[in-house]
């Protein structure tokens, strides 16, 4: 009977096991260092409410950092018939400590220890995103500044209309990443409150303190309402996701651009040889295949929110196991997109442009509206200044001045470059990463 | 051959003119005013630069805020055969006041100009969703605090599981809607930023003066490189339509919750009589009508950036009349959004719970944990108390005491929504929506 | 008392119902014809099983065909009010004859009454796009074979590669068009199925005819299952949108080709002066807006099954007020998708191409490959051949012989166009579109 | 110089090849006996028109087989450095036979060869999709078969409102599956037609013989013009994810009724143990894990042809190396979905029924409609009859009979099981997969 009441007498066959546990052992290594903190903090307050001792908590935190060594090398593994990083980190200190090691479950369950596991990992990888995102940035800026001068044809409707220039161009894209920036800043701020705690989705009758582990955890705030911390399981990831999504998108766009500028039929740019693929046979190709895959991983990232979106709308609150399949689409993407932002960085920085574009008469009458407007100025009506121009056209008697003298602010005159890091450089501070730095810190025993 | 010149001598077919002008003239409707503010502050700008006499400025000036009165009250219309928004203002001004009336345009393009109004739209329209999820939010916390007490099962994996309650309920969805909030926030600081200047987004070679303009329309900065300002259609589009997306899915998921607690297996709530439909013959029939209806909606909403990553997505820098479309499925997305906001306003305000769910026997074991949690807090041992309630469940003579005393934050007893109220309100004065209203009324002379 | 058994006596206030009825009556005019082919058949069985008389049959058959020609000529109207198609009829029915007209009514259900007005809609729209797809396959196959030998390059990563043709080109589109219909005719089986009988989703006590309705309206077969019948909403609309999205797909990367070929970069095609808008002062630009708005337009169709999928998704069997919703994106899909084939129909037709691309010397290499199998036809060993190739590229000796010779099926001297017309035209008179001719004919009293 | 024209002599960094290369060593392993079979085909073709002497395609194709062998046993890797399974079959070749090896690539590109390798792939998989879904469809009709007199009520807006039964609740599912199977049926189709020739997608000078190698390879026909050849790369694999999107559609459906059912609140339906998870202490709690991960599974990869539309939308004609990402998000997606529709079948075999659901009195009113039928039908006018009934109900005297006699065609009383299997059949015996296995039995000399 005892067998009856403490154990499922049943055997859970090797099809489902496999079924439901899925991808999660493979999953779950990416939060092992993340689990190890969020256990730190939780102990460390059961002690100061009275259930674990002083001594209790020195052994198991000492155990703890131990493991987290092991996870900081690389060297944390879930072993075979274990389901997840939880009971691994329990097997282990069990192993070592003997019983006491279950108590760093008291007082929550797997749902909130998943949820908190989660905000610690995605806040971290956030700040890798950031600092990638922010030397991109950079070596755009740099680029724009060095080929500012260059000008190239400015195209609508992929028609040539008006002049352009490289300066502008690299400059767009850092601009662009700004902004993703920002949206990924509110991504951040969702992500940082804790939800520890929240227990199974309605609390515990236990009399936590969860100020105190938002607190030691380095969190903005806690995710108050215990039901809303569940909730918070998938509609994180999405919001995080469309976050990624946006910086996907200019990575996608800038991938585009690239492999159009680099086709022949246009010829603006050069990329260096190790970054293109070719043919024997045709020396003229230089497959851009680093943008074409810049441009499909960052696609399949923009269906990112999509993905979580499916799997998770129209489900009541609640914990359904469903979220557990959110972990094998979103835990992944981080790497893709790093890995997108390192590659990305590498190339504009090696790309060259080239500076005679405009010596092509097919660009000739991108000067035609500069010509009016210069009339216009010089105190020509402006009517008289169109139709001049107009007509010189139609004769084919245009001869344009290719020099531009556009001095306003974001024009090719006056980048703005300054202002553009500058505003990157707000939106940077706003993080605040070194708040997590100095808790997680503090819970190693760093600090 | 001035026709030749100046007017293209082909005749664009009826069909084509219906397919290119598509729903152009219906959409442009929700821009009008904003066109106009976006007008005023242009011309006030190119006065300073000597391309409009102070006399031109004031006479335009004073026309274009009667046009503003008349888009104010509704009657605002865009003429048959007049294209849109822009060509109809141009209309009605030289209508008035003769060749004049086209200095408006000097210096800007229909890509900048409509980039503005957009932006402006926006804006106005993100003020008005933060308004009404703050009175959302409000009725749910009212509701939260009436209904503190009343417990109600809570379910994880759909099984009964665990005590929750009323309190909880409520107050989790006005939580949500809190960092949905933070999202939008990012979405407005994203489009609060001038493109005027941009033109067809090369920019000029006018001396603008973007600051002013940057200035007199109330932004937080300017898009500063041109080229970036372009290719932020499509892309301001998209991000405030995942923040949409964002209040739409809490939106959802409180109507799924909605219509499953109305259901007879469940018989939590109560719909007023109003907000239902019924059957004659089923007296017993309530159909949650508004709550589907919201919950298809919101899903709808939800797929929005979707439709507008697939329009936008994979084209290289540039304009491209593919991003009109974005229009007919992004302006009238606001509507809907706040027609749902207003309606589950009223339903959640006006619903009221069932207090004595807690008394049928199918749920007397969520308080299992409960009464294992109060031994062991009473002194026996976890294992001792765990087996203890585990026999008596076994042996039916489980009898649970139905009083929960949970005390930490953002459980039963502690719900903390003064605390989310006061996020709340941090995240809404963040908006600074003070700002845009003094920059619009001072451009209407109504400051 | 009367009062509170048959009529609600709550009054349901004017925003719900704003809210609840929502663009119903609009969506509910496409429907209103095949609301009354589906009533003939129903009441047709209703006679055959003795629930009507023959003379009250006769008489709401005369009336409903008679209503049918007000809906013909466009002239049917859904009064203020009245809350969908179905009354509307009922109304007019009434006004006409009395209380018979309820008479249409027995035995069915809303549910199964909307379920088979939808699937005579879709079914009748599905007509039209096969019809039109195949008016541009003819066109695109006659462009095919009037620019049979005019070559031009191919390219692969967007870099010039091999011979190709503008045969090829027009040909691969229309090739592409004949898969879509094969996908459409999928969802064409699935929706010509009766639903007819299966009342509110499980069946009525009447003893129905379902074998005679769906006998009388041509159909397949029934949707046997009358759960399963109406688990077809959503699902129906969903596989009819994807097959719509494959069309739509096909078109819209033609679109993006002809957007790109239409650049002076490429120059490779000349598209008729009306379907393009330019700028008097750039004589040059010839700005493809049609085939812009083309691809939009196609490409916001192909969001379509995925807005659906996110309304009907995640919900349980049995019919929820949500799949409303579905109607006011799904029915105006076709339209949109039918201009868009016509536009392109019409672009295509009229697209002339330049002769002369392969003058260019920047397209000369794309002979490399052809050089060395002619080489290697000729018996020279591959390696030799391919060296030989090589070594003339590298020192700038290669001078092409630009006549191709390629004969294999598909290729650019085989095209095998009247295979491909061949398939287009087995898979169209695999739809069997004269059977439900016959049948709505003789509903109407027309065979 | 041989080497600068033969051998790149640029140094590929690491990170570069680690980037390009990407997953798609291991997603090779899908392909390779996909690969030789192609390979045997298009060597039998090239020997036909002489390019191989009939010596030489005995040798390679008797290796070919020896390679087939090894894959079949699951033994085939990717040796390290080796970029993909074409390199890899290549290398196994001409450390066995020397040089003779490389002849396997005359007259084609790896373009058309992984066309060929993921078309056969497909059609593979395809096959075992629908005996997957044969079966399942079996099981579903074998239970509602047993459970036909079994009545459960029936819900509409999930509110108690008609009687339904285990058998139509069984059933439906069975026969949504048919219309799954229709829809996948032409994505077979589509899938079925042959590539190989196509190479880059412009075709070759050299003549084969693509009807023979469509022939020898089971093809029903071939991809005639190469330029569309090369375009059904992402066509294909989004028209075939979207029929795998379908039957996830139909599963997702049945495993959140599932779900809902297993809960307390509804006590429908009993899960077998070992299909679910629970809690010792709460020993009510059956929580339906396998379903909830049917459900998310199903539903992610309802993501799945968005993810390659995504990937694959908005690019010109011709190959690009995006194209390579879709197969990380395709190829495993087989076995997802496999997998789903194997412990479906398991479950829903498993699956027992409460019998007694409708002696609950909540039930009772879902027999008031069947009331008033049964009176109309025994001579009383509906309206008396009506009023009858309502009036009972009001006065809490109403006591049906619990009895259904619904007799129509797919309803309680008439299932129709037989006839969804009939169509089940027709459709399975259009797929004619005997014709492929016939072809590729023939081609490893099996026949």
């Amino acid at each position: 009977m005892a067998q009856k009441l403490w154990e499922k007498n049943v055997q859970v066959n090797a099809d489902i096991d496999r079924f439901t546990v899925g991808k999660d052992r493979e999953m779950d290594l990416y939060l092992a260092p993340y689990d190890i903190l969020g256990s730190i903090a939780h102990i460390t307050m059961l002690e100061s409410i009275g259930l674990l001792t002083k001594n209790e908590l020195d052994i198991l935190t000492g155990e703890l950092r131990n493991i987290y060594t092991i996870a900081e090398k690389g060297e944390f593994i879930i072993e075979d018939g274990i389901e997840d990083v939880h009971s691994q980190v329990e097997l282990m200190l069990t192993r070592k400590l003997g019983d006491i090691g279950k108590k760093i479950h008291s007082g929550r369950s797997r749902n909130d220890q998943v949820l908190v596991d989660l905000k610690l990992f995605i806040r971290s990888e956030i700040k890798t995103l950031v600092e990638l995102s922010d030397n991109l940035i950079n070596a755009l800026i740099r680029q724009s500044d060095t080929y500012k001068n260059i000008l190239m044809p400015g195209y609508t409707h992929l028609q040539v209309a008006m002049p352009s220039s490289f300066g502008l161009w690299f400059g767009a894209y850092a601009e662009s990443l700004v902004d993703d920036l920002t949206v990924m800043q509110a991504a951040y701020r969702i992500c940082n409150r804790n939800p520890l705690g929240s227990a199974a989705g309605y609390g515990s009758s236990f009399p936590l303190n969860r100020t105190m582990t938002t607190r030691l955890l380095g969190f903005d705030s806690m995710d108050y309402n215990v039901v809303y911390a569940q909730m918070g399981r998938g509609k994180t990831e999405r919001i995080v996701a469309s976050a990624m999504g946006s910086i996907a998108a200019t990575l996608s766009k800038l991938a585009f651009d690239a492999c159009l500028f680099n086709s022949q039929n246009f010829g603006f740019i050069k990329l260096p040889d190790e970054y293109t693929t070719g043919s024997s046979i045709m020396p003229h190709k230089k497959n851009p295949d680093v943008f074409e895959l810049t441009r499909a991983k960052c696609n399949k990232i923009q269906a990112l929110p999509y993905q979580i979106t499916l799997i998770s709308n129209n489900l009541p609150s609640g914990y359904f196991r469903d979220l557990q399949i959110i972990k094998e689409v979103f835990l992944p993407a981080f790497d893709e997109l790093k890995e997108c932002l390192r590659m990305v960085t590498e190339m504009m920085s090696h790309m060259t442009v080239n500076t005679h574009i405009l010596d092509d008469d097919k660009y000739k009458l991108i000067f035609s509206v500069e010509e009016v407007n210069r009339l216009t100025l010089s105190g020509v009506p402006f009517r008289d200044a169109y139709k001049q121009v107009g007509l010189s056209i139609e004769a084919g008697t245009f001869e344009p001045d290719k020099h531009v003298q556009h001095t306003h602010e974001g024009s090719i005159g006056n980048l703005c470059n300054d202002r553009i890091s500058l505003l990157k450089q707000q939106v940077i501070d706003g993080f605040d990463f070194n708040k997590i730095e100095t808790a997680e810190a503090a819970l190693l025993g760093k600090s």
